[in-house]
């Protein structure tokens, strides 16, 4: 501890304890203090599981992030118009998006800074996807970052060590702390490294259900209310589209898989069985998200317009055509170079019914055992990994139906994947209600439609 | 930590953010890791906080205290009849009772085996007052500390490094990050040091109001039924007195000054000013525990003759001489020969009307601020300070009669600590209804009345 400080920690981890607001002065010293280690990790850990309790007010997150932002190295793109623009999701099964609507975006014309993690636990992540892709290298340096972005409006890369330290430092703690849980930390994190990006303009994807963090809409909602809030507080242009993850989205988990999802449907291309179009819900909420961005950062006017824009970049070919410049800079010159995976088995239905509940979390966990996904963020991948959907939450299964492809080249042995699998589906004999993909779009207050 | 255990730190501590149960082997894991060092602080304070909010089951809490128990040194008096006895009290401002019970209950008969700790904020503790006899040494060893039990039924020392090990360095991390208040911590910490006495019986004096940690009586009756919980899985004949700490015990506070006023009471004295008896509620409150303490550890058959046993203890001077010969064989020949203060300074009321209300932690804190106590563990003291008390609660005072005489060797300058004082207390012009002393006693369910 400094000596001559005015704050005792002991006395502001009591204060959190019961419940007290800390101004932005005491929240400074304790971050500061635990990046330079005067304050040692058993004190920071005793403030976070306080927060896990107490919470923080919107002022308090605002003001961590602000400080987590500082803490490193920030971006400017300002300069820049329409304004730079990135979107962030909240981390589904299945999830791959941003390989589509970054090059829509960019497509369009407005510049997308988009830097992504890994792949943790269920969910998988953006930079685990192209490094599927021969050759892509995710660890440019910002200023080739940068200028990436200038030049063709378009970078995707991976967190840098000059970003938000505090936060990379507070992350590895909660991990191990049991302190991940807590919505104006995860609020705090994921904004602070968004807002280092030097982005104007931020489009989220808040996703609930089965296979989301948060599993029930209400929750997504605080959970968006807050991000937007402090996107607002630091001058962003945003939105929250809360979305329905209560089945996997679209037709493949797994890295390559989802790479191979990703550039057929910038092609064009739809991937019909029994009369449903399993790329549909990737596509469209894409285009969804698209359309927010190109209207957030200024290059539509409208809505409307900027999904007319979405929709022309990509049946164009435009998109694709974006997403391949990227991958060429960025030492992919041939996407399709994918790997594939050795091992391949089916699993099929044991009864029949129209499907009513899907345990999408536990499909996620599923993938991750055929060696998609990372228990722990050491763990190394295998990228041709994962799963294939044959289904979809509504529809009529019979016995014996495939329900799921299996891919892997390091597990050979897939009975028990294939047990796990059999329990994540529940069968109802009427066809129930369907739910909307995206049930609620909220803005910040300063950017009304 | 072990690579081959079956519980992982950070699904434990998440297992007690959502308030479940943990297991004996899960408790025992944890507590051992720490104290081997293979689970680290950060760990551990987050559980700690975790505790604060969600609690513990009196089930977890026993074994904790178990488990605490056992990671050091017991000792066994279960051979001495009647059974070896102590007291607990929960802490207080002017709370000497020790220093009288004990040598009541061994002159009666009964082991007395008293480890005792040091003060801390507003409270004193027993070990501060024993030291301010010239020469007494509260550091025998443990072999030494049980011959003196069982050869004169009465030793007085501290905390010894071979007891309770993983209390020492659990205490020591929630003292800087903010988990000392916790109902369960509190109680396992307590009990474990008490059972590793080896004793048979405990009397514990659990005090509420204005100068107690508990403030409120229904706050302290929860922390007498899990301290009785405990005590009563662990065996021990047990009884809880619930007392009122609204105003100071006694004429004094501060260790010399307090022993003094002891002395008096074990000599038969008084100390009447206004017609009034200041040390009748701590000769009271010291006959009332003995009773329990002679009571619980089959000295006598009833309560009455308990207290009967411990008033002729008293009025025969046998008391007296009892602890004059612990005191001779623990290195103080003369008990009398105790620190005077350099300084002295009376304050005087600025008001007149009844006392209603007196803020005894505040008058605790004053006594700290002039030497007798510590702020932190570290701080030295000025044996010789303290305060005497000139009023006691409902007393009718006038304006400019004395309230406090002050004492002190190293502060001479009172002007702080009398504006302090003055801020202590209430009046109103009715005399308000007066609260017992004792206000209830609880038994374990092994032991009934």
């Amino acid at each position: 501890m400094e000596q001559n400080s005015q704050f005792i920690p002991a006395e502001l981890i009591k204060k959190k304890k019961l419940g007290q607001e800390h101004s932005f002065e005491e929240l400074q010293f304790l971050i500061s203090s635990y990046v330079d280690e005067s304050l040692p990790d058993y004190q920071m850990s005793a403030w976070l599981m306080a927060i896990c309790f107490q919470g923080m007010t919107r002022k308090e997150t605002s003001s961590l992030t602000q400080i987590m932002l500082d803490s490193g190295d920030k971006m400017d793109f300002s300069h820049l118009t329409p304004l730079c623009v990135d979107k962030h999701s909240t981390g589904g099964v299945g999830d791959k998006t941003s390989l589509i609507l970054a090059p829509i975006v960019a497509a369009c014309g407005a510049p997308v800074a988009m830097i992504s993690g890994r792949g943790l636990g269920h969910t998988g992540g953006t930079l685990d996807k192209l490094d599927s892709m021969e050759g892509f290298s995710t660890s440019l340096d910002l200023p080739q970052f940068k200028n990436m972005v200038e030049e063709i409006k378009l970078s995707m890369i991976g967190q840098t060590k000059e970003i938000c330290p505090a936060d990379k430092k507070i992350y590895a703690l909660r991990d191990v702390t049991g302190t991940v849980e807590s919505l104006p930390l995860i609020c705090a994190s994921i904004m602070s490294k968004k807002i280092a990006e030097g982005i104007g303009a931020l489009a989220l994807d808040v996703k609930f259900g089965t296979g989301a963090f948060m599993k029930t809409k209400e929750d997504a909602k605080a959970l968006a209310e807050n991000l937007i809030f402090i996107g607002h507080d630091h001058k962003l242009k945003i939105s929250a589209s809360l979305t329905n993850m209560n089945q996997p989205l679209g037709k493949y988990i797994g890295n390559a898989l989802e790479v191979k999802e990703c550039l057929e449907i910038l092609e064009g291309k739809s991937h019909v069985e029994n009369n449903i179009d399993f790329y549909a819900d990737t596509k469209e909420l894409s285009l969804h998200l698209s359309a927010q961005m190109i209207f957030l950062c200024g290059k539509a006017d409208s809505l409307k317009e900027a999904r007319q824009l979405a929709e022309q970049a990509l049946s164009s070919g435009k998109a694709l055509k974006k997403f391949k410049e990227m991958a060429e800079i960025q030492n992919a010159p041939d996407v399709y170079n994918l790997p594939a995976a050795k091992y391949t088995h089916d699993v099929f239905s044991q009864n029949d019914g129209h499907i009513s509940q899907v345990a999408t979390e536990k499909i996620g966990v599923a993938s991750l055992k055929l060696g998609a996904g990372r228990m722990k963020s050491t763990d190394t991948l295998d990228l041709s990994s994962g799963i294939e959907i044959h289904f979809k939450l509504g529809q009529k299964i019979n016995k014996n139906q495939k329900l799921f492809t299996l891919f892997s080249s390091i597990v050979s042995d897939f009975s028990e994947v294939e047990g796990l699998l059999l329990k994540t589906i529940e069968y109802s004999a009427e066809k129930q209600k369907e739910t909307p993909l995206v049930s609620e779009i909220i803005y910040g207050d300063n950017y009304g439609q």
